[in-house]
């Protein structure tokens, strides 16, 4: 890994999450310089590979195989820096002290200049809301100046909650529109890695249009807003701090 | 008014609102070389200026014309471009559709690139949440293609609430932190021409202080925050739209 | 008006909402040696008196006439100190300028060490939610050093919100309990003087008796709570000043 | 208007919000008997027609008809039973004294089933957040046995929200999804006589898109949910009374 | 159980949970020839037993045996289909992995048309707003096509927060009234069923009657709501999907 | 420990935070003769000890030791009756049923009139949201009969949250100040016993003079209002149950 590069580093429920959800933040960033890497705690094997299950004979490992074959696929058009899995399972996920420590390590060596994680809420999807409890709790272990003393300690990275499915629901409520126009080919490239949930991809298409909408609405409207094509939405959890308003 | 400097306008329902809560604000934007416009809707005069009140013979006119003199001399130590009084009457604040319609030629005008006013709640003031739902009323009308026809109208500015008093029942949450520490002399400066609010001078000193420590946990902390000392807080209304997270 | 004697004021939308929601309070307090007022901003003429208007003939001035023959009884049964009728229409309530200031003059002229009034949210009666803002602004009126000169500001006493119909829709959360069972049946006689709304007199009972439930939970419960029979449910806008917690 | 069709009412801030937010609601009731009205506040004609604007010599007049006749059309396309125009104007909406008793005439006249209205918030708009505000208080006082006594007095219909632009902003949260799946040729042909807002033509059909598979997800989805392919959101402001969960 | 009956199933923290706060709605659906399934996580044998511990020499199994019976006397009342104790103990409350599986079995076996638990909430009890959160996620875990694959998964049931004690401290707001008149009888007489807890009998007793006020009122009020005389109100986590308004 | 003392409980995530949040209440409630227990579940040692571990050869067991001597220094200068170290680490603070049997001990022991933990909320620090999910989960089984039969049970107190750091992130809303100018030297005291965190003193030191501003403000302010030099502020869980308002 680069000394110099920025860095981020995403944390996803399910291997698929990704690149729904911040694809176009990922594409963007690596088109920018930046070493990307992604973390997903299972490969959402049991809970969001339906379609692979309706098949005779299907098992628990090809279904993962196939899984764990598509979000590569996704992340090498993503242009993905470093992708892992660490297969902890998923409807439920469970992460124990283990897996948060071997978390913890991934965030200390990525250093990330922000993280991406999924909605606070989730009454749909109980592993979503988990991943992103664990992502609050492991970027505050990985600070801890007594944990593994000598590591280089994280200091304090953003961390945007991506866009969940039928967002109202979930209280998620973006602060801020990222403009992915520039590298909308590759998202789309990555999301048809998805073969497995094609019911999904032009779902994704109309949100991405739409929160084009809403930053040409932000950023000047008919008065003057930049043409964004695509766009992606972002809800912080954390202050910012700036020199300029 | 020059064509070419950034400019923001600051909508401040008393006349002192605007020193106690984004003085630093104002500062360091004029010293980035911004034009920053400030709007006072009332002078404060019933129920801002105890200490004139008791004084025995004080009448209406006396009160008005130290809290501008007060506003003018905080206004020029801030290197505030314009000050402008409504004079609408406090406690209770009354913005009829003539009032409206004049702070929109101001916004007009000024076509600021950002807005600054108070929260949302104050059930102690309800003078400060009507001045906001008033700005966010003129900024719609503002962007109203068909008001005075002609006129260039207003884009997308965001519109920043600053820190109200016992923040917490205000239901105000800050979104960012702002470093004043290059300018806290000159807000300290407007600070004590606030006469009339001796009591208030120490409060929002700690204030500042105690948001930079926010500013220090929040970039970094013992990681390699930066070493703000004085610092304002925000809560913006508005997604922002970026090309970077 | 004794100069002694500790003082309250409920600020009542209509001619009935004092009696159902916190007649428990003013008889309680009416025995502790409180003087107790009550301001009705309307009868409830219009939108609270369905039994009389189903009678053929009635007219506005008779409903207005019975509403306030029931409230002065259902006062005397409570022992309220002073009943005051503003008479300014309901369905809508509506408060201008004038009123406000009349109102202020009560405020002032009671001096109430705590005030009573509507919850904030009602989406099924826009009157009672109007007389809580009424009642939030002209509390600050009342504050001004500015506002008639020369007379004694108000301090800063707590504003209690008793309880509506459908708590729950009223997003009302009740943070104290007070036990009324020394002074029910003062109550219950008010609650029969509302002759016209006959159908919520055992509504409220069950209400009271329930309340009491919920103190007895909050002393204690089974490990030694009070056997308090009936209470009213308040909820305080501001933040209490102690001494001890 | 006949005695024995269901009704419903629609109340829209300005002329086209009942064409993008609940069009299909209104062709699905009519295709099933209802009568659908619709109460058009305001034309939208200063703040919702900057196309028309940017023509030289352009006037409120021409700007009103034009909107006026786009409404007329689409109200047509969708089976509108009756449209009305109040004029009351826009950016800023005022709704005075007696406008609120022309509309209360009018939910009396109609005897809704259901209403339709803007969500509670809206930063972008205050004229939609008033228009709601209105319809709840001249729903209670179209309830009201003292208001116009003689005349057949409103019973409790339910008030739904409809789809406001960038809903999470809005703070708006369906708690229903419609399937307009089979008024959808309706719809789309409504929304293209909106011609002086082309730009938001797709955007509608993505919301229209994507909302069907939220009707989907929740209507059993991957184990059998109902192939709808377009739908729209609303939220019910009061709580539903039935027979049967 | 019959393959063409409907179904419902409430799983209930302790097993007197669903006889205060759901037993009508139980009886009704039962009377309507539903299958009510109910699952017990806990007996409540520590802290919803105090009368029985009073008692000198009592044990944990004998207060488990009581408790049993009171909750198998009272599902009888009630026309339960099926009642399932698992003994996963009280105060606290623990739910495993292999507790959720089971849990997950009795979702799939039953195929409920709803489901009803707890508030989100609760303070006072934390095992209430546990079985919640476990009910949602086992909810998601049956939906799974990847557990236990061959069997039949489960579509998307709404599942309803039945009436918490004390609801405003449980931020619970129920958007559906149940009218339960007809079965009034047998929830009462499951309510005497629990006779260890008699000091609650009237108060959910006030409950079903003031309950029923709010169905009236939100069906007609005076101008001709239903005359339900007993009701239950109920939260639903989940959007409907409709075909009418 | 006495039988005639009042008595309270503070339960504190990490061994220092007692004394920032709450050392003033402490120390006042000493001082009127109360027994004031302390539970530090963890030492703080790993994540709040960054001085210490800057150090080269830094142990574990070495920061606890100096955890636990700064922490024992200001419990005596606050005048703590006891102060018992759980050592259930920390940065994350995993709290198992052996450890919350224990606390309950304590608890039941303690016999607390109320207690003091932390926000509900904390993203930066989610020890200590755990500290008072657990601390409520404490209460719950030390409140049940069937919990080491025999015991006297739990009433129910009032359950204190602190202040957190930065409280707007934390949403946490004080409604009680207490006045602790006369025990401020203690609480100064106090403070400077806490040598690895010196960063913080001033910081509190603002926070104390602030708070007493909303004291005073709260109290009567210009009209009156306690001459309060420090406060601190206090968010109550639970309702409270009262026979004057």
């Amino acid at each position: 890994m680069s000394d110099t590069k920025p860095t981020a580093l995403v944390i996803s429920a399910h291997s698929a999450d990704f690149v729904w959800r911040c694809g176009g933040a990922i594409a963007l960033h690596a088109a920018k310089g930046y070493n990307v890497s992604v973390v997903c705690l299972s490969y959402g094997e049991r809970g969001e590979s339906a379609k692979l299950w309706k098949n005779d004979g299907c098992t628990l490992e090809h279904v993962k195989t196939e899984r764990k074959r598509e979000a590569e696929n996704a992340a090498r058009a993503l242009g993905v820096h470093d992708i892992e899995f660490m297969d902890l399972g998923d409807y439920p996920l469970e992460v124990g002290r283990d897996a948060k420590f071997k978390l913890v390590d991934t965030i200390r060596k990525v250093q990330p200049k922000f993280m991406l994680s999924h909605s606070f809420v989730d009454n749909y999807n109980t592993d979503h809301s988990l991943a992103t409890r664990v992502a609050i709790e492991c970027r505050m272990i990985a600070q801890a100046w007594g944990h593994n003393p000598g590591e280089k300690v994280l200091g304090a990275p953003q961390l945007y909650l991506f866009e969940p499915h039928q967002t109202e629901q979930m209280e998620w409520k973006p602060d801020l529109f990222l403009d992915i126009t520039d590298v909308w080919d590759k998202k789309w490239a990555a999301i048809q890695c998805m073969e497995g949930q094609e019911h999904l991809w032009h779902y994704y298409e109309n949100v991405a249009e739409n929160r084009a909408n809403h930053f040409r609405r932000n950023s000047g409207g008919q008065a003057g807003g930049r043409a964004a094509k695509y766009a992606e939405g972002f809800q912080s959890v954390y202050p910012r701090t700036v020199d300029e308003l």
